[in-house]
């Protein structure tokens, strides 16, 4: 099982391009780094626990009732003193994504070490964790560091998106956070950029399994000082959020399934190819018999 | 010229009855109770001033450029430190209105004494004030406290729509903020339930205008000892929100018009009666021509 | 078959209740009182054509389709030199039509004799025709003239529903086209207002069958001295609009299968009944199975 | 926990009042008379649990999705065979409903006593089927005979809801199912027309509680030779369907929590009246909480 | 006069790319390979008549009124037994078209040889079938060898579009039935895949006229031993459903009016960019006037 | 300040891509060249003023809020004999725009040298006509040939941009009308086919800055004997409308703000790349803030 934990959000789409004032209609769904990558696992077999606070409102009943339908194993612990946070997503132009956040002292941001079950933590397989936890507050950045911590001396395997949100935290403070994390991570997922916020030199990052992803150029693992590089899948691109999520936890699924490296960073790149493909940020991840859709000859009308 | 401040909102308006979580589909839209006021004072005619704070953000755009283009003078201040607050509505049923406020912290909430034109306000016919604008933050209530004095001295009308929001403050808190103001102000705008906070003797406020709204039931003016009742208008509603504000606006612009008592009380339902009539919080306010359309015999097919 | 001819428009209907610039989204349809006259007939079984310029255009294509899909014999001329018109309806309240017309000079409004095949009208049981078309231009006027001429030659019923339209004439330009015209008439259909455009003594109009409506009140006919009332059928409203062509295709069709005076009358109120049950100007006609479902009990939840 | 079976669609509503093919627009959503129960006493806080055959296909995973997410037990037994049934629903006009079914050999139609565990029957404390799995296929009948006899031998409290489906089959065909079931049941939810398919006696119904509904008219149960009323909640209707699938839920949760037959008959007014006050067979259904918001004064604007 | 039978089902296409769960909103139109062949041909100036049978429902008259208003002459047989078959189409991504159906037992799988009338079929100057008509059921693969034996025996042009459909048939069982027909048929129209259903030297096809289509690559015609290709037209791909009816409906309204080889090649190439360019199975189907608008320099800013 | 004046009228853009008549659902806006031009100034940060009639009717209201919104000085002239003029935008296919008139007499047509307010003119820096004015009306030409000699017998820069509307007038009528008026004019801004509606020798035109655009392949200035190019920016095509307007509006803003040549062109290009890069005629025209998203690296997920 993988144990997750983070802030999800209702998410306002809007339905046309262009400034966001001019949109007029929006679609209401939910999005969460952390839960897009429950739901990843879970679409591909595997089982996936997530953790997290909500409003005890209508956007934190979406939440739960959305993760909960998807097969996640859902902790939406509710809170009567926050509402669920927002996240308003548009399209500036064709292609620029706009997207605004309401989340400043939200349910999501007061999550603590104490909404953790240590015993949850314990059975995990993998602790999946980003770094847009620890910029939301305080005690969502202790929480973040006693679950590694718990994580660490039982075993289980811990994982790491930087995910940096430039409207949450600057480079550096980033860059501060994952330095003091990054020892204690077993795999790290991070574009070339968000490298770059922890050191000069990846090449030299002190995980066993550095994942480094090129969006449209393909991706690499290196673990064991063994290089791995995977092509792209070529996909017509509809909605690029949620592509990195995708990605982890493709690659987490087939870690947990015990798959290697090959297929690791294949699942992973397939993945992060049907997340661009549809709207929605995880609506469209795929099961394991949709995989071979992105393979040639698969796109025929199938009347 | 009729000036007025407050916090006005972006709206996320559900397309669909039934719990929000079920809403799916969204309109964008403004609202706030002082600028459908003013709103709802131009279209009768009359010129009308609103001051706020809005994020420098597309919702703050869509703020200023929605009032700019209803014609009412508009300073919309824009703020770096903090975002646009957010409305959400929706139906629970058909009888229920739900909604939701993202604004703690809001640019709106932050406006102080500064942002209020000491010449405007002295240059102004009347000043029209809602008991929302104290509830919101300590700088805003000061900023009340602050134009009312002005006002005063300077012997321009202060007009105070109660407006209660128990989403806001509670009702102890907010009778004794309106007890302190109540002997500053020259008409009131309540609702049975809004005048008890005040006292349990609403026959007795020190208020030259008294005006009580009884919804369905029709209104009442006190002035100078002369109690004039109006008929409400029947019309089927479609949404309820915002007929308070209209029923203030009608009044103050008839006022403002040289309208005598009867003239502005009829003005004030006819306004409400629109206001409910179709959807949004402002958008069917009347203009001087529509107030015949809810006479007898009008409702035929205007081909 | 009922012959009939006038002009058909492309129809914008708004999608919200409140003013039309508020409205945003507009469903596209056609209307037209004459076809929807037609379209009336032919779903009670009847055979009904439709004689009417349109532009050689999308609209004009999609007047042609939608009365071919209908079943109306359509014949539907292409004018090269003028657009098709156009309808926009919105609700200003939601007990107010707004309708406006972009119809001046359009391809519909240039009918004229020559457009008018004259075996068709000798070979009709019925002509309808209404009191739009005249107003429209002076061929239009001069069609109708030449059609009633020749369907009296004929020995054809001639049928007229008045359909005043107080934005194309005056009630006195109105009212003399219609005395001029009242006397080659076997059957008139009028509101109370409208009679009262031809004279101030309705019970005298020298039409063999005289059917006046009276909304939510029921209707009458007058035929051969007997004065006939029907009841009216208990519905909850949609959209009023093509309420009178619904009675009018009602009536019509009774008549051409030979149905008595209760029967017409009895029809023509439950097809006026259906109009205005749900959107669109004909779109809900009734087919002769759904007149049961009028009837006490019918409105069983039919699972 | 309350265990019940069936069949649960994917439901297609259309957005306009009119005849289907006119209506153009259609929402996806889910709905089944027995899943609509379970979801019910799921809201007002009982444990539920829904067995029944989906499709191996998008549909299948949508009931799936949405009953899990309700919070429902749901045990969905993917079909290979045979796709995910349908039904369309729209309005001829506003006060006629028009539902359409693509069942027929739908994997739900499948479902038969191989598909029900024993244990989790056992188990139950109530177990509640409708009359319209046995029209469905004749294993699907059996699974019903079955289910219910082991029921009994278990001491598990039968209750069945009539649920009369015209279009599955015919008065004489329930009737005849229904007089072979009825005395092994504990309590039985019918309208009077649905009471008379059975017996032209319904008072001597053999049957420990008899719940008779009457629509806008309030409801009885006749229990230990006592009979109940209960008035009606007044409420504005915008889709009367599931009302009495909420209706059977809210008596049902109130005898699983123990509530007397004044509160059962009183929350099941409640959740039918919620049912119809907006869109969605299930959506509406009240949690504990909502149950005060039918009380007079609870229709404020909630701001 | 082309004469061509089938069935057209109520077609429900998902307004959102992505797994079709999640779509929401769904447009209602009609679909059906023949009739998107009817149209296409009528569309460029030729008649057609299609017969089919339709349910005695919504459904069955939307398929009705559709072809009528589209000019075809519709031979719509009511099946009171049966309902008109549904497709659902959505995109699982942007490349991957999803289709469904619902016509099992469907009223036009119902279709037989008493349902076609044999002077319609002689009378006609080509007869045009799909191979998917076999693959419904029994009586309508006799319809087929029926109609195609009565055509020979008349001299009538026989076409065949061997539209393959795995969720119809195995290849072994549309090749054996393919197969069986190949040498009745003038013309056949298929992709290289289709072709080799029937046969491994698809240059022996013992067919006058044979016509392979490779989608964005162009097209070939192999005529009386002389093989002309033709390129294909650039354009921006909506929705590639339905690009192969309307290939074949400008070949053969071409054929029809008597246009040569190059001709009927350039027409069915552009009358398939014509179907992807829109969304719509056949809306977008090209008049004559419209195939010059693919032509370098129409897509000018018509202004 | 920039003067402007001309036509605006309201906007119906179909939802769909295909014929219109299919297209069903339609947004509302508005949309004119002058003010398209007069919206884009203010963006950058300049003042415009623009003039016009429009139908004292809810379209003509929808007009003047929206340029008022968008803060550009507002002239807008209720006429109470003519309405305001409509255009109707949709998509034949992906890569053709279809546009629609309903503008003849209409009020925006109806525009003569009287509405011109002379000190308005006087006192600009820019006057920019379009030549689509000259092509409404004997009274709207007359306007323009007036305000351009008040122009410059104030030393008021005079700008052109040519906008050839074929629907409008001739080649050649547009070509003598333009010949007459070029030497008045110190800016030009032509595609090369509208420069050829001039003359044979664009190189030769007699305006001190001839500005001429090749769409998607950047565009040139040539001033004082000077000429430079400037390359496009790449970007994803939504919508053509505008962008001809969008770069006349970024090229005068430069040059009102003392940009100098590369400038003014950068900017020019970069305002038409945003005005196709989203729906809309102007709705997505960059303020100067968001000039710089067009540059290399600026497409990352803005989160």
């Amino acid at each position: 099982m993988l144990l997750t934990f983070g802030e999800t959000m209702a998410l306002f789409v809007a339905r046309r391009t262009g400034p966001l004032r001019f949109a007029r209609d929006f679609d209401l769904g939910v999005g969460g780094a952390e839960s897009n990558v429950a739901i990843g696992v879970t679409r591909l077999g595997g089982r996936a626990t997530w953790i997290g606070r909500v409003g005890a409102d209508e956007f934190g009943d979406l939440v739960r009732t959305t993760l909960l339908g998807e097969g996640v194993e859902t902790v939406a612990i509710p809170d009567e003193e926050a509402p669920t946070g927002l996240m308003i997503k548009g399209r500036r132009t064709a292609d620029l994504i706009d997207v605004r956040y309401y989340r400043s002292g939200s349910a999501g941001s007061r999550i603590g070490p104490g909404d953790l079950d240590a015993e949850l933590i314990r059975s995990a397989k993998v602790l999946h964790v980003s770094a847009i936890t620890p910029a939301l507050s305080p005690s969502a950045r202790e929480a973040v560091r006693h679950a590694v911590a718990l994580a660490r001396s039982a075993g289980v395997m811990v994982s790491l998106d930087v995910n940096y949100r430039r409207k949450l935290w600057s480079p550096s403070q980033a860059g501060e956070w994952l330095r003091g994390i990054v020892d204690q991570v077993d795999v790290i997922f991070a574009t070339e950029e968000e490298a770059a916020l922890i050191t000069d030199e990846p090449e030299k990052l002190p995980v066993p399994h550095v994942v480094l992803k090129f969006g449209a150029k393909g991706a690499l693992e290196r673990s064991g000082g063994v290089t791995r590089f995977a092509e792209p899948y070529r996909v017509t691109e509809v909605d690029p959020v949620g592509a990195g999520d995708a990605f982890a936890a493709g690659w987490l699924a087939e870690w947990m399934a015990g798959g290697d490296a090959d297929r690791r960073l294949r699942t992973a790149c397939a993945a992060g190819a049907f997340a661009v493909t549809s709207q929605g940020d995880w609506e469209s991840l795929p099961r394991r018999a949709d995989l071979a859709l992105l393979e040639p000859g698969a796109g025929d009308v199938s009347r």
